[in-house]
């Protein structure tokens, strides 16, 4: 299940608070496995009760209150190994854009080109994330990389670093890929004379 | 919803018993939205019961026995136009392959590569079935685009069919990519001197 291999890479960088957790997730390997915060709390208590996770009180505040710290247990280690040696099982295409793009003759004029306008900037934005991320990896700003780094001997800093990377190279691929796609369907428009609708010609 | 999308876009190439809408949606339309027969049917009788769909018997065999046959209704058409006309909601980012491949350095010897040898077949796969779409369209032997066109006129041809090709170059495209991207990882692993596992060192 990949929420949890999720939040199992993301604990063997060091033991967080479910806070922690949240708000590093969402800089970190949330970018590349989306979940919100509603999953997440409930997903670490699961992973707490089958051993995968300890946990310890901390102090939090001034008061004497404590929040509870996650660690990753030696199974939790073997979890996420097991998870890197099985094999993928590829879920069937299930692609909004295009199965709306096969059926662009049932569009109102106009409606097409907006569509794929709108593609072409959703993925410009997603490229654009993915690139902020390389850069955080490869200038060595991004703390969740530095708390793992820190963790690990130094021979094994430039494999760390470059497999994040490469993950993040596949998501600007993608996003060219779909921004190539979506102009190209731009330029079929204006040959079949349908890239502007009504709002567009006054 | 999408399901209800896709069937809505298929029963528009013409009136369709439910086992032809099954077995018609696995060689077209089921290529970019995947949908188990199990989701197929009970989505039909829905869409029956909310008036997008009217349906009548037809003879079934030879003993007098009726098979129901669907029919798109206005309603349906226009919940087919309002679909292509509202604007996507794009859905977070989850993937599992870029998800797994940021955290590699937990992968056994030659696991990482195995990976992504499996991710370069399956992407193989799927554009040689994009591609045979592709050609089913363009040389005019798929039949659901043969009812599809029979339904319109002759000037409608061409957009009809462009527009199902230009679908298809999306994920000829998309398997492209994302065979390009896992070569580059073969040269990431080899670079970093981790392509071979135990297993093919002998």
């Amino acid at each position: 299940m990949s929420l949890r291999s999720a939040l199992l890479a993301l604990l063997s960088s060091g033991p967080m608070t479910g806070y922690d957790v949240v708000k590093q997730f969402s800089t970190s390997v949330g970018h590349v496995w989306h979940a919100p915060d509603s999953q997440i709390y409930p997903e670490l208590r699961r992973m707490h009760s089958e051993g995968l996770l300890s946990s310890r009180p901390v102090p939090w505040g001034s008061r004497g209150a404590t929040k509870t710290e996650y660690s990753i247990t030696r199974d939790g280690e073997q979890a996420l190994r097991h998870w890197q040696d099985e094999p993928e099982g590829y879920v069937r295409e299930r692609d909004a854009a295009h199965l709306r793009a096969a059926y662009f003759e049932w569009a109102a004029p106009g409606a097409a080109a907006t569509q794929l306008r709108a593609h072409i900037e959703h993925f410009r934005d997603q490229r654009a994330q993915a690139l902020e991320q390389i850069a955080a990896i490869e200038n060595r700003t991004s703390p969740t990389l530095a708390r793992r780094l820190a963790a690990n001997p130094e021979d094994q800093w430039e494999r760390i670093s470059r497999f994040k990377v490469f993950a993040y190279e596949g998501q600007v691929g993608r996003a060219d890929q779909e921004i190539a796609w979506a102009e190209r369907g731009l330029r079929l428009l204006e040959e079949l004379g349908e890239l502007d609708g009504p709002g567009e010609r006054e």
